[in-house]
């Protein structure tokens, strides 16, 4: 099994309210739409987010998934400097997201904030000097200078 | 706010299981790993799966964000050929994974089956014919004859 996480799918209660913030809200591009059913956003080079109607999704993994047991998860989205954490975070709350986590300095030395998109799932928005991408793709990560919460 | 993932953060109650499972277990080969702490392994161009000791990643957080409450979602592997899905699910075996759903024909028309990693995190692995990724990394997802579960 090569490491490659290809989609990131997510099962919600309300379609209607997921496609409002990440369409109508983020403007996000659909890759496509399946009214009803499922929308498919790509998210990264060979990188698929989904939203997909919950029975559907429960349907889909089967009754022996531990479909109610997967806490302690985030998505992150970087951005380049620290003054677009918190200018990011306003326009997702104009989107209609929850911002849980104020732009802050983080503990990694980094500077930081969270938001939950209508569904509850937890995004955060981060500015990491430590990390880069390569034109192939390639992830750096290096160890910064811990700043701690301010 | 550019439709961009850059990290899929997990925060875990036993870091040691985590490493055994996706390092040793799986092979795949870590960024950067700082004991008791975190682990980074690049799985996608410009994508970072971690593994966060779950202490240091609800502080991370912080206290507001619903770190229980993160449902109904799915990290998908996707392989060539449908015989792929059950040789990857019996490697993810090997490797100390659980298979909550074997190898079979998917509802959507694919052949798809489900494992969970020690922490009881969900993924599927999957063959699906209409899915594909341009040398750039532009997916495309076209619908395909539904199959029905087999």
């Amino acid at each position: 099994m090569n490491q490659q996480v290809h989609f990131i799918t997510r099962g919600v209660a309300d379609l209607a309210a997921a496609q409002a913030f990440y369409l109508d809200g983020l403007g996000w591009e659909p890759l496509g739409i399946f009214p009803g059913e499922v929308f498919f956003i790509q998210v990264g080079p060979g990188l698929v987010f989904s939203c997909f109607e919950i029975d559907q999704f429960k349907a889909d993994v089967g009754e022996a998934a531990p479909i109610e047991g997967t806490p302690f998860l985030t998505l992150s989205h970087n951005v380049a400097t620290e003054a677009e954490v918190a200018e990011v975070l306003a326009v997702v709350e104009g989107a209609g997201g929850t911002v849980v986590k104020p732009a802050q300095r983080a503990a990694f030395g980094g500077f930081h904030g969270h938001f939950t998109d209508p569904s509850g799932l937890l995004w955060e928005v981060c500015h990491n000097p430590g990390w880069s991408v390569a034109p192939d793709g390639t992830v750096t990560i290096e160890a910064i200078e811990p700043g701690g919460d301010a």
